[in-house]
Order: structure tokens, then sequence, then C-alpha cells
């Protein structure tokens, strides 16, 4: 499973667009002294390799009224049923994050919810859920940390 | 605590961003037929209200060698050391996520990590935070979601 | 969910009538300075909005030979069954509370009895509810305290 | 330990007490074709043996804005310092009751708060008594029950 | 349930046969002054109200090669099987006590076993009988105390 | 560590005094064809072997007023304190039995109360022992067996 | 179940073959000052008895590609599938000791992988078998000590 | 970190060793119709490259007197003592296996003892190594698997 090399310039491009996707090209490349088409070429290659998948907003979910986060552990009846499982989690919107976990659960989810009723309706959607057979809720008190961008720094400074 | 409330366009525009944060804002316009102008001026508002915290990029972690996730849960010595163990929480990269939560753990993290023996060293790292009493590790044999679209997606359709 | 408003009136009455309920309502008009006629609008009002449920007696149970006090986590096979098995519940006049909750159990209940051989019998009962599939008992050494004034006076001061 | 010896009589005004604490003594007469005087003596007695501990409103805490409730576990570093945690927490106006119990925590609470933050705030004060050792915290998703008045009639019938 | 009413003599009497079942009753009566038959006949009410039920031997069983004790915790599918499960562990003479419990478990035995061996095949019985779903094991590494005389001594003391 | 060679004839005298331990000597030795002397001897015999530690009266504990028996589990600060911890323990008569084990305790008892109130003393007492660090308790709602009747019989078949 | 008696030569020559199953029996020989024949016999007689069942290699899996160690606990659906469920686990090659044991598990597995996503293969293999009901895993994130050669020496010195 | 790589020959020369590490290289060289020398050189050169670590005699531990197994969790009281409590560990040395895990435990051990009484003391000698906060432990009722060759001879089969 050979990994795609990256070269330093590749390096300061995704340095730079982890702070802000919307970067002109033309900045990068003047901030590196390389061509704009230089960097357009490097950023299609690393999309092409599946380096990069694509962007996102970084949303304030209080202020649009989903305020309420809960960490979803599920049981399965039986680990055969994960894969079926899974499609159905996938199609409950509320559920942002889902693995397959060693120790207590099979699966254990993230969701965000409006308040105690959403999150009551989602988890209950989940049990729900056939094959599933339990599941255990810890509730987020305060989201403390969400941030990737550290690591992505990170990760480029220590290849 | 008023919630700033977003109007059709904005929903739109917001729905379009979703996908591709570098979605030119002149096609944005042309697909709801109006001004680039207006684009650019209700991205602002919303950047201006905080509903638009900024943007990054999904990056394929695995194939930068980074395939380890994990969930740590943390039991703190007394909840009066939260602050101060969130703070050297913040210093290490590899924790991307980090929540104060109900139940068995005063503090939940999400690490990535390159293998079982980076993991450790993270989790060792968690381990000698002053006022952190004992850690345990649930770790991910697969991560099947990690999608914040379909939540925004389903936030702009409820609102 | 737009909250009722409560004015200044209407805290100095139910601060008055928490503490006794029986409390006639010229003492309260007397010690506001308004008329007792008002006191008896501003009651009604509260009634009517859905502010003020009733009232109701603090028993000695000891005294009354209910000693017993004990609380009893319930594991459903399946939530879909919530709704059934509350009923089911609300036909054992010996459990006081039930919550759905998140974390180990699905339902929480509270109850009282005679004695251990009654605890017994009303554990057994929640047992044989059809769609119950385990129960986890937690028996009270001594209620040390059971008073909602406390709360009531502090949100009046909190509003 | 000698029990209060309650009659038919008792009975039947505590029972119609327990459904509106309001209930003029006269209309008690009536309905029972006793002398109002006797009611009046009758419910003197009970409140003088301690039956009778007093009354207190029913209100709707949604509606005041308190629609978050929580049971929490705590453990206490030793089973010497449970006096001194009591009075502590009788402090905290948000706790509406408190067991010490047998299982796994020494004290068991019911806590009332207006939203998850407020509700970490009492956690947290809790958390920070002197001679807490640790706390688990288990989220209601919906008070399914919490109905006195059943068991009061119950305990008549049994009586 | 009204108790059976001992004196001091019963009292005396006991607590001379606790120490040795066996003690003659000449023996017991010049210790009290009293006369033999009257010793005979207060053990005989005392049987006959069902205070004294028997007795029995204190056996050394490491000497006679029952060393190893565990204590087997045993979950039912639905505790209406209790009285039946219950019928069938008692057909097991290697599982000395059985309890009715709370918490965690629904019978709690106590099991003496020859050696690791017997002690599974015990527990595998006890697996094997309908209506148990799992059970659990903890194993006495040493029996430190089992001595019902105290507690028979301190009872006459206290009453 | 040789076993004492139990024969035939020793089985048969303890199968007798199994069931009642003040059976005549002369009762014994008719039934056995046997000499009272030889009944002497061999009981003597197995006294000195220590295989008969001595013997014990059985009472009901319901009728002492003593009806309520709980296991508590105790986790010690140190296993190093088990012998200090277990002088201790020995001093308070209401605990029965207690056992060095595996798994989650460290000292595993069974103790008998008068009542609630009773066994939260003695909960307390154990908890009071310097080096104990937590208790646990499992409350018995019913005592269906407590007989080592079953198991004495049993043994003398099988060896 | 009488133990073979092992002698002193015995001793030496067993500790000698532990540190190095291909030393020569000349060798021995010459070290313990005894014909290389005698220690032939010896060998083949402890062979004989059961007591060498064989000599296996010691290798690096890390080097091998194999440094992922987890621990796997199984809950069968009933005890009496032991067996069954004994022998599909035997035909899985990563699985390397399986344990009938007591209190959470009804067996308990140590496994072999890859990596994270050989692991959670192995796992779903032993999840799929009939019978197994549920399982839970504990990662090794560091095999810090696997050697009986120390347990084999102080077996000899202790005999 | 590189793999050394292994051909053909050396998995066969390895496939052969793993079953009886006593065979001599002339039989391993006429089965693969090589000279014995190779034979010689091949194995070297994994013993230095670290592949080949060693040898070690299978025993059958019951007929030497040590037929109880354990598996001990170890929780520390912090994990920045994990390398000295490994080194003290590593004195006893009926711990056969130790791993640094994740999950619940810090630490988790295997260990081999005479009995129960055996055990006890080993436990009590681990739960006496300072910074040890406390260890559970599991008892194995059957040694069902025990076996590296199957996962050998199935490592040589998939490189």
């Amino acid at each position: 499973m050979a990994k795609f090399r990256l070269d330093e310039t590749d390096h300061q491009i995704l340095n730079m667009l982890i702070d802000n996707t919307r970067t002109p090209f033309t900045d990068i490349a003047k901030k590196l002294s390389i061509s704009a088409g230089t960097v357009h070429v490097r950023v299609k290659k690393m999309e092409e390799a599946g380096i990069i998948l694509g962007s996102s907003l970084t949303l304030n979910y209080e202020k649009l009224g989903y305020a309420f986060i809960a960490y979803v552990g599920i049981f399965l009846q039986n680990t055969s049923q994960t894969k079926f499982v899974l499609e159905r989690i996938n199609e409950i919107p509320f559920v942002t994050v889902a693995h397959v976990t060693t120790g207590k659960f099979n699966v254990f989810c993230k969701i965000r919810a409006r308040d105690t009723q959403h999150a009551k309706e989602i988890i209950f959607q989940l049990d729900d859920i056939e094959g599933v057979y339990r599941t255990e809720t810890m509730i987020s008190l305060e989201e403390s940390i969400n941030d990737k961008k550290r690591l992505m720094h990170s990760i480029f400074e220590n290849l």
C-alpha cells in the first residue's frame, strides 16, 4: 500500500489551503515564489491521488440551533450485520461520524441535535434499526476542541 | 440568546459552498439569479455573524500515513481541573476533538495516530497531564461515516 | 415554544403558595398590598397557562409504613417498546417517578415499598412487563433531601 | 417504632386533600357527612403526628425554563464524609432529591437545570465539594411519570 | 408478623447451645440454676416456634478435599423464571447458598468444589438450566471469616 | 498436604450427625450395629484430625428480627492491608462471612442486619476501616437456599 | 492424579534444553558428567510421560509483519456451546491462545494480526461463529514480557 | 522499518523447524534437496536478522504441578510508571506474559501458579508493586488452545 510522496512544495500549498480553502492560487503562488499554474497542477495531482478529498465549511452549529452533541455506542446482535446497519445509520443526517470499534461497542456514533427531545428521536431511530441490540448514550456538556487544522499542520511538519 | 435569522437565499448559498468551498461567487450568483455582489455581501454577513467560522480541507489521512483512530475517555481527579487539562490537551495536535461529557468520563477525546506505537505515545502524553487520573481507550477498526455535509444540508432544509 | 412571562407579583404569589398551598388569598393580598381579587385572577391565569398544575400533600411515608425506597433501571428489548412499557409501569402505583434516560438504562424508575418483600414483588412486576429485558436495582439507605421548594424559590429569584 | 393509626375517616380526608390541597374543609365535611370541625381536628392531629408534613405546588418546570433533568451518582472518598457532603449538596437548590444508596454510588441525586450549560455548572459544583471523589451523570430524555398521588391513594386502600 | 418473645433464660440457653449443640441439658440446667426439665421445655418451645430450626456440624472442607469456593452471579432471561430456576439450582448439592438479589444479578450463589475442573462442571450445570441467560463467577482465594456464632451471641445481647 | 482418610463407618456416623448433631451415640451405634464406644472413638478421632470443627444451631433469623441480608464487596487501597482489614471486619459480629476474592473486589462479605437503617450502619463501619477504599452493596431480596447438609451428604457419597 | 517424579538430573537436563532446545545431548552429558545415553534415555522418558510435549521456535512476529496483538473476550449464548465454539475458534490460525474463563467472559482469546484491518477480519470471524453472542476486544500497545523460560527455571528450582 | 525478506527456501526451513526444533539440518537439507550447509547459512542469517529469536520447550505444566492459570489486569496510578512497574513484574517468574493495553487496564498479565493459594501470593506481589493501583483477576477454567504453530505455518503461507 505505497504512500503517495508529497514534496516540500506540496506541504506548503496544503499548509496554506488548510487555513483558508478559498485562498486564491495566485496568492499561494506569490507566497511560494512559484507560478499559479504550478499551484494548480499540484493541487490537481493531490486531488487525483486522493490526498485532497474536498473541502468543507466550518459552521457554528450553536447559532444554527443545533447545540446538542452526543456520542452513541451501539451494540449489534451480530457483527455480520455491521455493513447493513451502517447503511441505515448513513440515512440519518444527524449522525455525523460512525466508527466500527473495539471494546464495549460494535459501532460508535457522534450525533448533533437541536435539543434533548430531538436527541431522543435520533437515538430511537438508531435503536429501531434492525440488528441493533442496544445503545448507550454519553452527552457532551461542552465541545472544547474540534480542530483538525492542528493535526494537518503537524502531519506536514512530521512528513 | 437570539439566533441569527437566515433567509432562503442564505440557505442556497450555504448549500452550494458546503459541497465545494471554492465555488466561485459568480457561479453561485448565476445559479441563484442574483448578483455576485449579493453573494459576497451575504457570505460576509454570515461570517461576521459567526455563522461561517471558516473552511477546511478534507484530506485522506490513510494516504498521509495516519490511519489509526482511537477514542480516549479521560477521568479527572477533580472537575475543577477541567479547564487546565483541556489547555494541555490542546497542545497535542493529534487530539482532533475533545468534549466535556456526562456519564463515565469527564473528558472524551478523538485521536489520530500513525500506528499502535504512535497511539501509545499520545495516550501516555494524555495520561501524564497533571490532574488526569486515568484513561480508557477504544480503537476504531474502521471509520465508516465522517460527513457533516449531510447534517448541513439537513439543517437548511429544516430551518 | 414561547415561555409564559411571569411578573414580580406572580413570583411573590407563587413564593407564598409554595410554602403553604393553603395560604388564604386574603393573607397573600394583604402581604403584597394588592386586592384578593387580583391574587385570584393571577393564580387562575397561571393555572390556565399550565404553570401551576395542581398541589399535593407532603406526607411522611415512613410513618405510613412505606419506608423502602429503591431506584430501578430498566433495559428494554427495543426502544420502540418504550411507550407501551411506560403505560404498563404507570399501572403500578408504587412507581412514583419514571424517566426515559440516556446511558446505561432505557427507563429509570423510583419505587416506594413497605419492605424488602414488597420491593421484590414490585421489581418482579416491572420485570414481567412485556418488552422489559432486565432490571437493575439500587436501594436507598436514607432519603436525605427531597425538597422542590428550594428549587422553586431559586427559580423565581433567577427569573 | 409504633405507627400512628389512621382510621377510615382520616383516609377519606387525606384522599380528598391529595387531589387538591386547597379543598375547603366544609366541602370535605359535606362529602363525608361529618362536621367541618371534625375535619379540622383530624387534619391538625395528622399534622401534629407528623403524618402530614405540609403541602406543595406542582409546577410545570418546562414552562418555567427548567426542562433539563439529570440523575447524578456521587462516589465519596470515604463514607464518613457522607453527612458533611449532604450538607453541602443541600446548599445547591437545583438538587431536588438526594439519597444515600447501596450499590455503585454512595449518594444519588436528581437535579433540574435550565439547559446543558446550566447542568454542567451544577455537576461541577457537586464535583467540587470536598470529599466527593467522582460523579457520573445520566440524563433524562423525558420525564414520563412523576406522580405520588397514585401511591398515596394506593397506600390508603392498602392500610 | 408478631415476633416470638424470648426471655433472659432462653437467651442463656441459646448462648450455651450455640457454642456446642451437644451440651447436655443437665449441664445447662446446673449452670443456670434451673431444672433440666425447664431447659427441655424451653428448647422444645423454641423449636416449635420455629426459632431453632435444627443443628449442623461444622466440618473442615479443605481436609475433605473441597477447598474451592466461588460465588456465581446468575442473570435470568426473565424474573418470572426465578422460582423454576431456584428449584433446578436446589438439585445441585455443591451450591450451598442462593439468594434472589438486587443490582446486577438476579440470583447469587455460593458453590464449593473440589478444584478448578469441578468448579467448571458446576458452573456449566448452572449455565445449562433453562431460563439462565448468563453467569459470572468470582473465585475465593481465602475464606477468612465464616462464623455465625458471633452474630448469634450479638443478637442475644441486643434483644 | 495428605488428607485424613475416612472409612465407610466414619461416613455413616457423619451422615447421621449432620442431620441432627444431638443424636445420641447409642442411637448411632444401634443403627450401624457397632458399639457406642466405637462411635465415641471415631468422633473423637475426627475432631482431633480437625475434620469436625464443632457444631452450630440453625436459627430462624427472620423470627429473631434479623431479616436483612446483604453482600458487600470491598475495594482495598492496597492488598498489603488485607490481613489488617480482615481483623477489623472480624470485630463486626454482623459480618457472618468474608472472603479474599479474585475479580472486582478484594474482599467480599455477607452481612445480616435488622433493617435498612442497621445495614447502613454496618456498611458505614466497613467503609470506615482504615485501608478500605470503597464498598459496593448488593441486597438479598430472598434467601432461597442456605443448606450445607446437601453438600455434606454429597461429599460422603463421592468420597 | 499422581504426578510424574523428576529427579535432580532431569531438572538439570530440562534447564539446559529450555535455554536452547538444540543443545546437543553430548554437551549436556559433558556438563552434567553423565553419559549421552543417559541424557537420551531421560529425555525420552520425559517425552513418554508427557512432560515434554515438543519444542517450538521463538520468532520475531513484528519482523514477519504480524505486529498487532489483541485479546478478545467472547460471550456465548449458552455454555453448552463451549466445546463447539472452541472447535470453530481452533480453525482460525491467528488465534494463538484460548481459555474457558470465569468472570465476565466465557472464552478469552489472544490473537495476532498484521494490522487493524486484519484484526477486524479476525474479530468478525469470531463474532460470526454460531453460538457466539458478543465479543469485546482489548488491544495490546506493547508486548512487554512473553517469556516462559523464567517460569520453567523457577519450577525446577521449586520442585 | 523495512522488513527482512524471506524466500521460499527460508519458509520451508522454518516450516520444518517449527514442528520440531531439533530436526537435524541434514534431514531438512535432504527434504528440500539443498545442502546442509545452505540450511545452516539460512538459519544463521535468520538468527542474525532477528527473525529467529531462539527456541523453547513445550512442557506439560499440569504434570509439573502448575495447573492454575489466571489473567490479571493491572490499573496503574499513572502511566508514567509503566516502565518501572514492568521491570518489577519481570522479577516475578510466574508472570509469563505482560502487555501494555488499551481499554480498561494499563497492563495485562498472564500468570501460572500451583493452586489458588499460590495464585493469591502472586496477585498480592503484583498488588504490592509501587505504582500499582488495583488489580482484577480472571481465572482460566481450561486452557483450550495454546498453539503458535498454526499461526507460524499460516504466516509462511500468507507471505
